[in-house]
């Protein structure tokens, strides 16, 4: 059982983020959050409209946070989506 | 003097859309929004980025919402990020 799960947007097709979203959810999950950078933020923001597109009243957006954050010495953008189960 | 000013970011150079915002809230604007669509979703999050570095305090986030929308017959993902002046 999890309360809180995370799936970070990389460079896999976006199909391969949403088994991972729709997992975490069916293992009972109640929060997930789609974590984007640098140029993959569209894909996370992609991947919630699809979630949302295919789970509809079953999921909530709770928060979208944005900001930036240093790694290895270069500034990268993020974006982390909040989603909530709604069943 | 205008309330409410909305940035849309596209091809052009990120510093385009930045002198656009700085120039809106020069103007008297209370709030920016920072529009974003489909690919340019991430360059927007690196503009509120910059925007932020640069403004500090005198700039806060307000919202950030995202969504998708049809657009001559695709989906379309985009982000909104709405800034508030501080001062």
């Amino acid at each position: 059982m999890i309360d809180k799960g995370k799936v970070r947007v990389g460079n896999k097709p976006l199909n391969d983020y949403l088994i991972s979203a729709a997992l975490l959810f069916n293992q009972g999950a109640s929060k997930v959050v789609l974590v984007g950078k640098g140029n993959n933020i569209s894909k996370a923001v992609a991947l919630y409209n699809t979630l949302k597109d295919r789970m509809g009243e079953a999921i909530k957006l709770r928060d979208v946070r944005i900001g930036s954050e240093e790694v290895k010495g270069k500034i990268v953008s993020f974006i982390e989506i909040e989603v909530e189960r709604n069943y």
